[in-house]
């Protein structure tokens, strides 16, 4: 039922059917934390990397063939997402990531040694260190592991951005001549179209893509080779020329390798930018998604301009109740990545010396954020952009009930009189071209000249503008 | 295979096997965010609302002896935490928790449907809503089943502070009389028994115990009965009486009713407040554990007047190094609860009118806070601090060596001479009472006095204070 | 025009009619930060404590009558604030208040100087070391005087609270029996009584009070005596007893001793536990400001239930427009509020052994903190909510338009027939009171007995309940 | 003594000798918040704005000559920074800074006034709103504002931190071949030169310019003439075409008219943007700054291999001893910048519809955060890195003790001898060569090879690497 395994505390007994080993029997009873493993991409990210070194190390003879092939095929396995109940180690953790580097070095080094027609724990075929880690560090292995497991992350969100942004568009299109009421400070103001609004919206998540894309360019930097301190030292040199090549192509995720490994190995603010700009998109989500909550309000006591698709059924009390469920779903996911940035940031900020041993935070902390703003943004664009339809009626009964159509006429009538009209308008409750009419103010062919749609969302002084 | 449930806003189809109903599968549809489910303390309690509500419901007969009984045995079997995996909602969703409040009302009914020997899906004998939620709403029955799942928890971390705090003082009564020399701005300051500073740690966390002791009171009040919007409404007055006290008894928590459920239906600023004392509680952990940190550091090329017990080995590459990982770990979660405190800060004052809709997320943040930290500072005293050693002879001799404790002989000899002193104590690496002795400043009998341990660590002017 | 000082490093020119010394001089020069200087409610609290020193050590014979009457003169001076532009230091500093101390200390030293008679910089009259400084540090005078700072905005504060409290109070009971749409995820729900919503605030609102009233009382314990590491090395006995017993009548706000001052010079969780109270408040003041000011919104595209009293003029370009600037002012305060408690945060948690050198910025946010929030509080109470209206009429129209009162006909109608009457009037417009009628479905008797306003906002089953 | 003005809700009393108006008296009394006026780098980038608007309406015809030439002569005046002190409303106010801009309107309608030989207060002459403020609103002025207030901030970090990392690689220089002792979770780990650690705080700092040259691309796009609501309404088409070019020579910023300028009225992301960044430049001051604290650490109980230039004497009662209080105040300012960027993540969260009300906040902390962090760089590198030592014989000292070379002697010695020999090393307490000599383990010729200072700080198998 067990083995018993030893290092240099002593020894430990592992159950016999584990695939990891001592280190991460000992790590999983040191932090009995959360119950949740480590983020699985991860330690995935790390199998990609001991898969590089392995081919490396095969290839220039550090390794002997059979020793490199038991490895590749136990990477290959592993990176196949099965055997993730073999990580072990708590998401929350001391140091650096050394277990969670550890766990997928016994955990590769016992199935190879089975591939290889071995006994799991029988190390002189397969050795955690000497093989697998061989060249390696935590140190180097685990901030690199951090940009593999992030990039993918950070292209999806990327594209869910597009298409967000491409929903968006549409709606612009769509109510591109449907007036509405602006509102600046909650308080009714100039008109404007209902889709120059979305696309005020898509124009911020452009800005978001636009941030991604940037950021990854400094996520491809890798110090993979700079060993314990960044300095590389006890790696061969054609090791370490050969080994960021290596995961360059295996990743195909476009890294290179550092010309300073020392940075990368103690330096986390990369994390703390990247973070930043997915706090910067957080911000946009819960401003679009807020908006969407406010003019979703109703049916009879809010504003009810926008009717957001309806998700699932409200309340069991009032019949008909929808609530903007998706919306209060982004902006749930949008608080939870500003608050994961306070972790980054803590972590980022608590490094000392040639290494940050809170690593592991920031990795939970920032994969999170990736990954749930990933899909509360799908959710958002596929479950609520899409289906929300403009109640153009409402949004016209509220902005001729306003008067604020009557700031469009300063330029004719001077400020008071179109005060004076706007309050009329207000007061009365009656349309103000109506007034404008009875009172001889206007023409009917001013009127609609100067009042146009067109002309009173547009830049320049209505009816003056060439657009109509 | 699958049945078919409907509901306003049209059919699906359920897994046969499934004890959950329509609801949780639109809300599981629509929030497939982290793919981690609500936390079950928070299910497990709404099941301890709804038995509350299920006795008082069948003593009030308004619902069957045989509805009640059944209800009764479902909740019984839930709360022993075998059927979790019938909760499918995301943790982090939209509305108020009326997802998690349903998906727990179908998963009793169909249960309890079962066990009244019907199909699940037959809600005619046992329904979700009439039976199950039967005057209740989301509204008041999530704000306290919120707290019932933090108070148990309250108590735990105060216990783990407790055997902290103990741990702390057994260092500082085991250290009593170790000098080891004081430092602030990482400066050599003046003298202090290494026990003192595990009796300034210790003060610290008895703080912690205090305010979470404080803070469970302003948990005990429940909303529960206030209905929807707080009012009442539509609950009889009767079952409104009964339910609180009910609950009272079924928890053993000394719940008490809100004179005003409004309050609590609308108003989360109590769990902003328990969030700040976890923070305030992280920051000593904090400066506890980098404390550690910093007087473990070496062990050539560090402070190293403290050794922490060795739990994992911590590199491949320098045999016996030993890292600080208890710390580490303490010190992650802790910035962990401080980046938590920014999601429940966020979400509670996004409440908006007569409900906040963002509940769950505090419920999940709140949570997790909690449980990590209990697990966090049970590590921490476990195999942290009651293994911690004094390097004795090492403190001594970085005191000695400093020369600080020239400051003491201030008083005698004046200010310039006690700085020449110090000086030529720290230039020549020679203990100070030999230079003292050497150049007659003292007599052997008065520095036995005067820079005698237990004088210069305690309040006075040594050699005068009245503890030799 | 200059004088000459001189320190350990060398000498510098000090402006003849600087109070200020050369300690100043270089903590100006190193930290030309923000041209801020120090918060001088921290000034004068550090006076208070020279103050009390200079009496017990006048007292106690440790400095002549003469020296002691012109230190106590220079303080009696200070403590009337004229003379602020002499504390120079940046209120962002290194060294944990070590140049804050020693400005004032020279600034006494210099006017007392003047006080006996003597030339600025003539320090052997009184020296701002040896006669000023006396038997302290500034490890024990900052962290005193942080608390002499705070304690009195605690009190401000928390009268302002009171104010607010009551102000709410008046509009509960002024609106007492006006009716308006409840609405739960900015959706219509159940009917309430405005005056209640108010309540609710009130309700929260007291909680502030309670919890700052508390926080008091952990802010009064003070390290002073403690000197440098909180032994209280070279300070006599008699000066130790007598200092706190001193300051706690010069003070009058019950300070009093630690009994282990060693705690409160190197733990800073004390300010963290106030600031995460304030942040509660803040909670509070943006979800009552928000409200408010989605009450507010409209006049004509908004919900517009609420009018608050217009204190400027909103816009040029729309006559007539008031903004919601009070609600908005309170907002943006809260979340200032909310962010120095990140400061306090941080700041707290970077506390190393024996000191805390960040105590400056704990002092200055929190300061800030206590300070703008006492003023955000009156004048929300004072310019918002006590001239705020209800509109009544407007309040009834949303209410019976949204058919949300069909909700209290459950009991009699059941739910699907009380769901299809709400939908018909929602539809048609109409009075739900009227449809009743018309379809015969309750007598005008019923319908006055159920649907009466204290019915459907209290609790129980309207109708059966005891209030009419 | 006063002159009385009046607006729309009625009259008030202004000094006959400010020049501010009823606006900027009503939002003074509205806002006693803090004391502290708004940043003056707003209002002077307001009152730029406000000079490119008066050329452009004085060129067009839209203004008279006359008051246009008034306008720019008061508009070059208030420019010089000598008026400030009429620009009297809070920094922390409601209403997205309309009374910042009245207020600027106002002085420069009473100075231009004056100016054209008339009385203050006689606006028939310069109207604050008809002549100063024409086809402008505060919420295209504003964000435009914070832009021109912010780039030459941006600028001057950016030199700061080419400054910085100039002053680190001289370090990295100095000291290229100091060996010190690497540190991994402050544990000793491997060699590595002082001057390499030096270079790795040099790269993180070139991240942090490159980011701000990016950031300031996005601040460079202005919503001005987008008047109230971004669609630019009631401002001449010629005017809005002609305004942005006039403002972009004008502020020599390279500014462009956004193509899209509702967007910029509403969306604050940019500022979240800018402020991620400014936070994560403030991770690498803390991270820096904290490891000069560790390492200058002492001198006698401390690390001590790095010795901070004396800036001020630390304290009263330890003759000599310095703290490291630049790098303290580095720390200090870096936490602030974190907290602000709380603040403006919440007020850019915050943002409803057509305008975000708290841009003030934003505005406020981010340009604090830009002035201190700037500052704080200054000094850091000018009065810390710059006189910074390494004490080269300590390194040594550290790293011979530690026995961490004999992981040099791995490749050769294999890994159990390798450990053995450290044990010995660190036992004994004698230099490692020695020992190895003495075994026999090594000739002269190969430790000399192996145990080189350069090769053991290389990538490489030290003894193999090519760079003797």
């Amino acid at each position: 039922m067990f083995r018993v395994e030893s290092d240099a505390l002593g020894s430990e007994t592992v159950p016999s059917g584990a695939y990891y080993g001592i280190h991460a029997v000992r790590a999983r009873d040191n932090f009995t934390v959360s119950g949740r493993p480590v983020n699985p991409r991860i330690t995935r990210a790390i199998v990609m990397v001991k898969k590089a070194a392995a081919k490396v190390n095969g290839r220039q003879g550090n390794i002997s063939e059979q020793v490199a092939s038991g490895i590749l095929s136990a990477c290959d396995e592993l990176l196949q997402g099965q055997m993730d109940q073999h990580f072990i180690v708590d998401a929350y953790q001391g140091g650096a990531g050394t277990s969670t580097n550890m766990n997928v070095n016994e955990v590769i080094a016992n199935l190879a040694i089975e591939k290889l027609g071995g006994h799991k724990g029988d190390y002189r075929l397969v050795h955690p260190i000497d093989h697998v880690n061989l060249y390696q560090s935590t140190n180097d292995v685990y901030p690199t592991a951090m940009r593999i497991a992030m990039i993918p992350l950070l292209r999806s969100l990327s594209e869910e951005f597009a298409s967000l942004q491409e929903a968006l568009q549409e709606k612009e299109r769509e109510y591109a001549d449907v007036l509405r009421l602006g509102r600046t400070e909650l308080m009714d103001a100039l008109p404007i179209m209902a889709g120059q609004s979305f696309g005020a919206y898509a124009k911020a998540i452009a800005r978001d893509r636009w941030r991604l894309y940037k950021a990854e360019e400094r996520l491809r930097e890798i110090n993979l080779g700079g060993t314990a301190v960044g300095t590389g030292m006890n790696a061969p040199l054609a090791y370490i020329y050969a080994i960021a090549e290596e995961l360059r192509e295996l990743s195909g995720m476009g890294l290179c390798r550092s010309d300073f490994p020392m940075d990368g190995t103690q330096n986390m603010d990369v994390f703390v930018e990247v973070s930043g700009l997915l706090k910067a998109a957080a911000v946009n989500l819960l401003k679009i998604s807020g908006d969407f909550r406010l003019l979703n309000s109703g049916p009879s006591g809010g504003i009810a301009e926008y009717i957001l698709p309806p998700m699932q059924v409200g309340s069991s009390i009032l019949p008909g109740k929808m609530n903007p469920v998706i919306a209060e779903m982004a902006g749930s996911v949008a608080m939870k990545v500003i608050s994961n940035d306070t972790a980054v940031t803590l972590a980022a900020a608590s490094g000392q010396l040639e290494l940050n041993a809170f690593a592991p935070l920031i990795a939970e902390s920032l994969l999170e954020s990736l990954e749930i703003l990933t899909e509360a943004v799908r959710l958002f664009h596929e479950r609520c952009v899409r289906g929300l339809k403009v109640d153009t009626a409402h949004c016209l009964e509220h902005l001729e009930r306003s008067g604020v159509m009557a700031a469009a006429a300063v330029t004719y009538l001077g400020y008071d009189a179109a005060a004076e009209l706007a309050k009329s308008a207000a007061a009365s409750d009656r349309p103000l071209k109506e007034i404008l009419l009875e009172q001889g103010l206007m023409t009917k062919k001013q009127i609609d000249a100067i009042l146009h749609p067109l002309q009173v969302t547009k830049p320049g002084i209505p009816g003056r503008s060439s657009d109509l």
